[in-house]
């Protein structure tokens, strides 16, 4: 197995069996992508062709450039709403400024991706844990659901946090349309209905899977069309059913994203954000796909991929993009091989968006608004909670600071408090490290925690192991800690720190061991240290703690041991 | 020795021989005090007595409450300048706003000590590493230091950062007042020759050392009388020499700090900034006061006896103070033995406000400005830039960071960029954790680094040491760590993680080792763990990671070597 593709490689060994099946793959994403994109630009509170625009240049650009030989890019649910949260913040819904401000973002994205990559800084991307992901996500699944209850129901709302969409709702729900409505309501229990049962109704009643399968897959587009129908065969939107309307028929414009400082000075921390999660996004999908296929994908080629995608986005007519779970699996499971299954499906969509938009003229947003609840609902996993909480404390307090947030307070606040808040929650926990007072374990050389094992130990003898790193934040804890066990034991003349899961010691230790080792002697105390790892001993050798040392420094413990007790003898 | 003496303590035991040198070390203290606490109030932006009345209450109420017994509380340089900076930022020096809103600071960081007190979160200050705190007092004395030249020389200036300092320095130049500068130069030559040369030439002419040492401390009272005397006799004040005043008699006046919301939120993260610099400062000299004496000191309690002493600053006309090192190391060496010295150097302050202040109106600007200059330079060490380089690059980049950020941006700006950056970089270095294969050192049951050591190893069995804790930072580095390793070693069928340095593993990195162990066992390959610590086998004894592992656990990486090796033949 080669372990990374260079991107064109795929191209040489292309042959007609491949193309099948890449063209089919295309055909199914393609059917699938049209309402799935128009229903996203709206989630970002961009006209509905923002979507389609949004999903044909970026996906050229990926093919070109990605690792991942099944990725699809374009808009995603998430992104969607955190790009209408920062847009919001500097121009209305529905003008002309909100939907350039939508194309500076994804500049600002794609530059920040392009820059990370060209940097090798996807290592960035690891800041944010899988608790604060899982709980991010979750939450933005809860308000994608919530904000679409008002094309659900036919009734005015608005805000970009949860109560604020909860008290719009509420004061709206007298203006709620019936007919909106039940199109809503049927179309959510229809596809509920799809993604939960069909499959295996249809199997039941002697489908084969493989047909039973696609007709599954269908369902989302069968809603569109009977729903569309019924709008039109029954004039529907002369009764206050909002539809799409018109969509421009064409290719994507070239458009240029204004670059005033105001408009880059206020989207450019929601962009370095939008970035940052889009990439995890799409990198995880994309490795999840390729572990399946013992393929390998390359993070910092990820990077550029998507930069790229972003940047084009950005010149024609699109918004913030990234590699989409749902559109790449389907894209997978319909049986694509290589990137030109993305290729080609660009090309589908710039032949719809040539030539079907009319057709969507009557699709009732409420059926759009349906498909996008019943998809982020799979998001919303509150199980993190339960198993977070089970395994430690830290990473549930993680998971639920960055639910609570993000719901009250917004994407934006939301992610980066949950950031920061479990970058200080390990910093805490390693604030106070774990120590064992150990003592050796008859007839072996080994040493074991006094508290858990039966132990030998000598009375003026202190061991302790320090089970962590050495650092500013735990510094003094080590200094009082040794005081304070020696405070106890007035008989103690050696203490040995056995350093064998030490791992490093920062400047701030170095000196803290340095006043130990002052305070220690001054009291008649010798200070020895054992099982120093090979990296930190290669450091201390240079300097003036090892010259200054009242005690010895041991290669093992075990030896610390016998000459401690030798020598008393 | 009692660990924590409470505070009244020391008044139980109290006799006659002690109060002798209590109030011997009072008077002397308090020669000291008059003139470096208004030298202090004007560097701070506020009318010299200021300084002497945050040298009253706080002193007393430190007394009461703190737990060093010779930690003499007040105003301090590094203090002086933050407050200059913070309350530079709402209000214009000089006016009876300013004067006010550093009331308001003092309050502000009463409380913000008195809560981290109660609430025992002492443990904040450990965030600031040695490097960040060396580096931010280092920058801090060269803008104090730069901040006097304009009374030294006499001309107008003004900024807060250096660039800021230096362009006013220049521009006023021009109307330097020769007197002035005069008397600021002699005064630093004369100061920089007392601190010294005095002593050891005093004793070499043949005086008794005790007598030059007293000679040495009286040196900055002696040019504070001769250049008060020099204006006085030849009226340089006519001459523009500035001079400190009319400073009003009396006691400390009860203030009230104003408290809008607008001045709190202006003045909230400089009063924490304050609050935490002020605490560590005063903690280090406390400490390392006490470990002269063998004496402890209790962190949060000094946390609450610094927020009372703030408080009482705030209402008595003062500003923010905190334990300074000159006055306290002064006060311990003229014999202070309990906390009544300090008592009586607050009554003699008290005192001198009262009959006093008629004195000082004459003494020159430019010799505050040089007492200034000469203390401050003891501050600046740029040795630590040295030291940290040689031992470790991310201390020195931590150190460099904050001193150049601080002469830029000024002290707020840069202390708080230097403790971001120091907790960073340290998540940095653990995100890419040292891993080192291992084999078996022959004749015995120990496993060494495979480069730095001649050890047996059996091609089927790939056995890794992580030397560091798995965490959500360094997740993603640990899974394609594995899967590289194993691309090159195909014929491995084993692989076994050695956790003896694994001093935890949160939720992040246990759903990547699930996910490692899913990876590995498609590829036919069999995870193992070895060696893991007692509180991490707690915490994964409860996971999914143990039922669903393809390999063993074992306790010690000898077991594994022998059952792997032995179960292959």
């Amino acid at each position: 197995m080669r372990r990374l593709p260079a991107a064109p490689d795929w191209m040489r060994s292309y042959d007609r069996a491949t193309l099948a099946d890449d063209a089919l793959a295309a055909l199914i994403v393609t059917l699938m992508l049209i309402p799935q994109s128009l229903a996203y630009a709206i989630l970002a509170g961009l006209p509905p062709q923002a979507g389609i625009y949004a999903s044909i240049v970026p996906i050229l650009l990926y093919a070109l450039l990605g690792s991942s030989r099944v990725l699809a890019v374009g808009p995603v649910a998430v992104i969607s709403l955190m790009t209408a949260s920062a847009v919001g913040g500097v121009a209305a819904q529905g003008t002309a400024d909100y939907a350039a401000a939508a194309l500076t973002l994804a500049l600002l994205s794609g530059v920040i991706l392009l820059a990370l990559g060209v940097l090798r800084l996807g290592m960035l991307a690891n800041f944010l844990s899988h608790p604060v992901i899982s709980g991010f996500i979750t939450a933005s699944g809860i308000l994608i659901a919530v904000s679409q209850l008002k094309d659900l129901l036919g009734v005015p709302s608005g805000g970009h946090t949860l109560p604020e969409m909860l008290a719009a709702l509420v004061r709206g729900l007298g203006a709620a349309n019936p007919w909106t409505a039940v199109i809503g309501l049927t179309a959510v229990g229809f596809l509920v209905w799809v993604r939960r049962s069909m499959k295996r109704t249809l199997i039941a009643r002697g489908v084969r899977p493989r047909l039973a399968d696609m007709a599954t897959k269908a369902g989302p587009v069968a809603a569109v069309v009977v729903s569309t129908l019924a709008v039109t065969l029954f004039g529907l939107d002369a009764r206050g059913v909002a539809v799409v309307g018109d969509v421009p028929r064409g290719l994507p414009p070239l458009t240029t994203p204004p670059l005033t400082l105001e408009l880059i000075r206020a989207l450019f921390l929601p962009a370095v954000l939008i970035s940052i999660i889009g990439f995890v996004e799409s990198i995880s999908v994309a490795e999840t796909l390729a572990a399946r296929r013992r393929q390998r994908i390359a993070p910092n080629r990820e990077l550029i991929a998507l930069g790229a995608a972003n940047i084009g986005a950005a010149f024609s007519g699109g918004y913030p993009v990234t590699g989409g779970f749902a559109r790449s699996v389907v894209n997978a499971d319909a049986g694509a091989r290589t990137q030109a299954a993305g290729a080609m499906t660009a090309e589908a969509l710039a032949l719809s968006a040539l030539l079907l938009t009319p057709l969507v003229h009557d699709l009732p947003r409420a059926t759009l608004a349906a498909t996008i609840i019943v998809a982020v609902l799979s998001l919303v996993d509150l199980s993190i909670l339960r198993k977070t909480w089970r395994y430690a404390r830290s990473d549930f307090v993680a998971v639920a600071a960055t639910i609570v947030l993000t719901l009250l307070l917004g994407v934006e606040t939301g992610v980066a408090s949950g950031v920061v808040l479990s970058i200080l929650l390990h910093l805490y926990k390693t604030s106070r490290p774990h120590v064992a007072e150990v003592g050796l374990m008859p007839g072996t050389e080994h040493f074991r925690n006094i508290d858990r094992h039966a132990v030998a130990t000598q009375p003026h003898i202190l061991s302790l192991r320090i089970d962590e790193s050495l650092y500013f934040v735990n510094a003094r804890f080590l200094e009082e800690m040794i005081l304070h066990r020696l405070d106890r034991r007035p008989e103690v003349t050696d203490v040995v720190l056995i350093c064998s899961a030490v791992n490093a010691i920062d400047f701030s230790a170095l000196e803290t061991l340095e006043e130990v080792n002052r305070q220690l002697a001054e009291r008649g105390v010798r200070l020895h240290l054992s099982e120093i790892k090979g990296p930190v001993m290669d450091r201390l050798a240079r300097t003036r703690l090892l010259r200054e040392l009242s005690g010895k420094v041991y290669l093992s413990q075990h030896q610390a041991w016998t000459d401690l007790t030798h020598g008393r003898k």
